[in-house]
């Protein structure tokens, strides 16, 4: 059923996860003046088998020539047309903490297709300022707003433990997608889209691999 | 060679990243009144088996008590102990653009023990400024500046394009610890620790995922 116009959803997330990198990759090639790129040279700098990357951008409706490979320019139109970075979906941040307003003034996810309309807190110190441009609300207005902001998408960066209570808060009001920035593992039914991005699981991995190293150095 | 002060270094990579997901449950018990807590009921919230939880926390130094549990106070002090959040690590953001100024910004992240203390770039509007009271300095200061700071962290903030010879010029400079928000999958030698937070992956995720149930409802 699909068609080149229609993302391929039988694709396997860690699939999904590698094409950016791809992407990334190839990106600077063209930049660098290369016209087009195979498998094997992608698999060479990105850890990834050529198998493997094959198979991942045959997800993607793509076609590469024997010998000179995929052509660079329609590779990267392709892949972020698929990857969705080229169109804009609409997001609102709930709890505009100290990372809730980061990512309010990062505008560096618009390139990606991501744009924050709205910020959600109930300190009101915060409700009624705006970051980069961006109105910060009362939480009581969400309902109200929602219709207006259009957002398919919640940013959940509020205290932990209020973490699952508002990602409910979200799913009751009509979010399909939930981004969870809070080291809580929120549950989510399983029409909603949920991605964890643990900033605090990466930190405590880092912080216990660099001790080790030391420790090993320490012990020369 | 372990003792109670020392992290377990033969913790998996895994088991390392759920901690952090029991730690905020066990903290929202705690901040509820409770004292104690079993592994049944954390497995019941998290998704991940008693029985794995057990052997998780079997890596940290610290013993449940049949049927009463763990207690909250010592579970929660000896894990934050063992992730290394109380302790403070010295971190530097290369490339102050969107999202190295938002993390620059974001205090949050000293709750977790990172302290960034400086910021580099190459651009002259913001060389010589600072964010959050932090400094940003032009990257060719980065050597003498280096011995002052003491960061052992580089987090890696620059466009994808020159995201490896940053990492290598951060290597060569006597950085022990990478962590990655560019997109392009950079490679670091063994001895150096690499964490990758791949926000563009996680947006990719969730826009294939919400646009297929988007079609799923269109087809009721």
């Amino acid at each position: 059923m699909s068609n080149s116009s229609v993302p391929n959803w039988n694709i396997p997330e860690p699939a999904l996860r590698r094409l950016p990198w791809y992407l990334a990759y190839i990106k600077l090639l063209k930049k660098k003046g290369q016209t087009h790129v195979s498998t094997t040279q992608i698999a060479k700098k990105i850890n990834v088998s050529s198998t493997q990357i094959a198979k991942d951008l045959s997800y993607v409706n793509v076609a590469g020539k024997t010998r000179v490979g995929y052509e660079l320019v329609v590779l990267i139109e392709v892949l972020e047309n698929f990857l969705g970075f080229t169109s804009q979906h609409r997001a609102v941040v709930l709890g505009v903490g100290s990372l809730g307003a980061a990512l309010l003034s990062d505008s560096g996810l618009e390139q990606y297709g991501l744009k924050i309309f709205a910020g959600f807190d109930i300190d009101e110190n915060i409700v009624g300022t705006t970051i980069n441009n961006i109105p910060v609300f009362d939480v009581s207005e969400f309902a109200m707003r929602k219709k207006d902001l259009k957002a398919d998408i919640g940013i959940l960066t509020v205290p932990p433990d209020i973490a699952q209570e508002t990602a409910d808060f979200l799913i009751q009001n009509g979010i399909g997608a939930i981004w969870n920035f809070t080291p809580f593992r929120i549950r989510v039914p399983e029409n909603i889209v949920l991605q964890n991005t643990s900033l605090y699981a990466h930190l405590a991995v880092m912080f216990n691999r660099l001790s080790m190293n030391t420790a090993a150095k320490d012990n020369k």
